[in-house]
């Protein structure tokens, strides 16, 4: 990666949308690794091997550095309308392999590592993104799809898929060897539940 | 806390137990914020305003120095027997009150973020404490209350109260603020779906 950071860098103006990319990805490397505060225009720059004064001249401050590499291509509330075309019956699962398909794409995990790390911050202007994410594509689907408390079962639901995916891609263990239909079958299966399933009573 | 710490540094000798106790309050703090890859013995060391050499003289190694603040208090295996000893209808909630209860306290919580933290990581070798006492845990429950798979059904149950603890105690949103009653009642009533209810088909 290095080096085709750099080789992008020597061609220098000939492409800039290279070398922009190229510190953007290396942000998200940095943000997945040491967080949003860890995350400076100097190590980012070393990181891509380029002049920090570069990356101040695509980019501006670090504060909007850091948001353009947090910022995903997709839109919580346009996938929730596409999830919900087809049967309520099956949104679970549904909702399930979208979430899970950008962090087992290589050309996209790490931008789900660098979002799941500042929104783990839980402090930064930039921080909370993934979780919002999740919390607005499941608060669109929960809105119409459940039978009552959806604010709640968005809740829990974005809690399962959280707890999901930071099993999975973050801490290892028995969730990180399952293959990817079992785990879509079963996080799928709680999600559906948590959705349009019986509640616990209250009091 | 920094106040205390040099009050009790500067007592030196005199306190020995107070001066270690603090420099590991410390040590967690640091991993809880930076992970194990960004606490040094120095870090450390300056965030509990003692010598670097005082730090080295009670724990030796840095590895150590890890391995003793991330080490917990309570035994996964005999938390589990505790509660097994009780109704096998009732252990989903009982298993969520149990697991949430070191966080909810102050004065163990800071071991709980650290341990998390460097759950997180996923790399280091006092990494994963977090996901093998919840593994652990829910692993030696399974295996005695699960009609089949406990394997499976411990691990998707570590999965939802994971999720639960990230999107409570870290990222912030509507399980931060959720009442932690209601919160027992709906990851417990979720740990006993997924230890003791039906599975989705396999396929």
């Amino acid at each position: 990666m290095v080096a085709r950071v750099q080789a992008v860098a020597d061609a220098g103006e000939t492409a800039p949308g290279g070398v922009r990319q190229a510190i953007l990805e290396m942000a998200r490397r940095e943000i997945a690794e040491h967080g949003c505060s860890g995350a400076s225009v100097r190590s980012i720059a070393r990181a891509a091997e380029v002049d920090p004064r570069l990356v101040r001249h695509y980019y501006g401050s670090r504060e909007n550095l850091l948001w353009n590499a947090l910022s995903g291509d997709r839109d919580p509330l346009e996938l929730a309308a596409r999830l919900l075309r087809q049967s309520a019956s099956t949104i679970g699962r549904r909702a399930a392999a979208a979430v899970f398909a950008p962090w087992e794409d290589p050309a996209t995990a790490d931008l789900q590592r660098a979002r799941m790390a500042a929104s783990l911050e839980g402090t930064e202007a930039v921080g909370r993104l993934e979780s919002e994410f999740v919390s607005q594509l499941l608060g669109t689907i929960a809105a119409s799809v459940s039978p009552d408390r959806p604010r709640l079962r968005a809740a829990l639901a974005a809690t399962h898929l959280t707890g999901a995916t930071v099993c999975r891609y973050l801490a290892g263990g028995p969730l990180a060897e399952m293959d990817l239909g079992e785990l879509v079958r079963s996080t799928g299966a709680a999600l559906q539940r948590l959705l349009t399933g019986p509640l616990p009573e209250q009091g």
